[in-house]
């Protein structure tokens, strides 16, 4: 049972690797990148932020390095938007939203339950968790010497701390591990999600 | 006596910690961010050049992260921004000009002992306790997408060097690591300000 | 006779950081930096693909951390730019790509051999090897505020990809590790030399 609840996110988790490689090979289509230069986006934007979680929990090799299976995700995604980017372009930008809401979600849950296997205080867990989720959006915006979206843009970063802050008190007040999860993800999925339909946005200082 | 000074260490540490949040705040402020975009500035500047430190000699997860307090300072550093900027805008650049100073002297010599603990050579101590120090600027630059001001600016990662440099040759030499510590930081802060008073820079190429 | 092969290829190595070196550093004169700024750049340049493969795959503190000749040799590639810069500029172009390409073979052989020891996947290997080559370039572009040239330029990345692939493959069919070595570094460096020498460029995405 539990070793089919593994596998399963074991899939999710490759699959948000798939998708968020296909929207940082997307960015790059707008900056006039060579094939070559999708890819390293395409990687960097869906491996980069679990890879500096690895790095800061001392999980060596990321996993995303001892696992064959995210690199070639990494790849094919970068593949799919050279070959098919007129499709990739025409997928309505609310279909798109909705996947990487849920990419966001799985990574920050992710992020910040790895952290508490390392037993870092829960506020750090909770920054690991935004960490994985947002990290390789920032990468690929500082590859493209661009002001990350995650400083300035809509609730997005925000969702991904308010998910793994749910996740991380529920399981300090004892509720299981798989349901605090759920919580947490549906936290962050929902934030994220309604967050652009009604076009909330961070406070400024003006 | 030794628990004493570790821990006056320790409160002067989680200071500079706040005030380097403090600093990378504010340069939020002029570029139009959100409060979250504020918070991870703030972050960045304050612990990124320790944590940087830990990833390369080894020590994770880093101190900034096994330690809740640093996240509060970063936070808190942020909140005082975001609440208070205009007290903060008002403060003196002078005032604050020293107080930086002050941290950054903290940093170097901190860094560049935590090197020599793990038994680098002396010149790549030197080197780390530059990156502790002068690190988390440059990563708010990269993030705002600037060149960082320690590849162009005036004496700031080289006060930095230098009071590494006294410390580590002091060491050397069989002085003991208070004594050593303590004149390497009055040599950076010193030269950091008397810099700033006196409009010293370093050589350009023409 | 293996001690042999070992030192010269130490030599080569610093000889490739050297050479690095002084190509960072001579970026940094076209953005007007202080002489301070052109040795970060050096350092980054010149050892920072080898301290983000390390890091990646466990190596800590990384090699160009443990041995000071790294840093000697960064400082000094600056210096050279400092002193000589007029010097440095009549260096005919197709000398010093001549010599970068024979730096970036080594680099990516090097990186792909050390990811082969700690057993990751062929496929990671030869990425880590393309970022033992193409990081330290990476980081100078992130530093200086602009897109990474791997992202967009001729074969440069492109090249040390192939050289890695060569020889990763080659091992995996059981050929001794120096001709492998010396198989794939020649391809990546007739690879380059080639793609600039015909105008070679990657596909793009119009």
């Amino acid at each position: 049972m539990q070793s089919r609840a593994a596998r399963l996110l074991y899939f999710v988790d490759l699959a948000g690797t798939l998708l968020f490689a296909i929207e940082g090979a997307s960015a790059g289509i707008q900056s006039e990148l060579d094939v070559l230069g999708l890819t390293v986006l395409a990687f960097c934007t869906a491996v980069g932020g679990g890879i500096i979680r690895d790095l800061l929990i001392g999980s060596v090799p990321p996993n995303a390095l001892r696992d064959w299976r995210y690199s070639a995700m990494a790849i094919g995604g970068a593949a799919i938007v050279f070959f098919f980017h007129p499709l990739v372009r025409q997928t309505p930008a609310n279909l798109l939203m909705v996947l990487d809401a849920a990419g966001l979600s799985l990574f920050a849950i992710s992020g910040a339950g790895k952290a508490m296997l390392r037993e870092l205080p829960p506020i750090n867990a909770i920054l690991l968790g935004a960490i994985t989720g947002a990290g390789g959006g920032t990468i690929r915006d500082v590859l493209l010497a661009k002001v990350p979206t995650v400083l300035w843009s809509d609730v997005y970063a925000a969702a991904a701390l308010a998910g793994a802050t749910v996740m991380v008190v529920l399981r300090r007040l004892g509720v299981s591990p798989v349901v605090s999860a759920i919580a947490g993800g549906l936290i962050c999925f929902t934030l994220r999600v309604v967050s652009v339909w009604r076009h909330w946005s961070l406070p400024w200082v003006h």
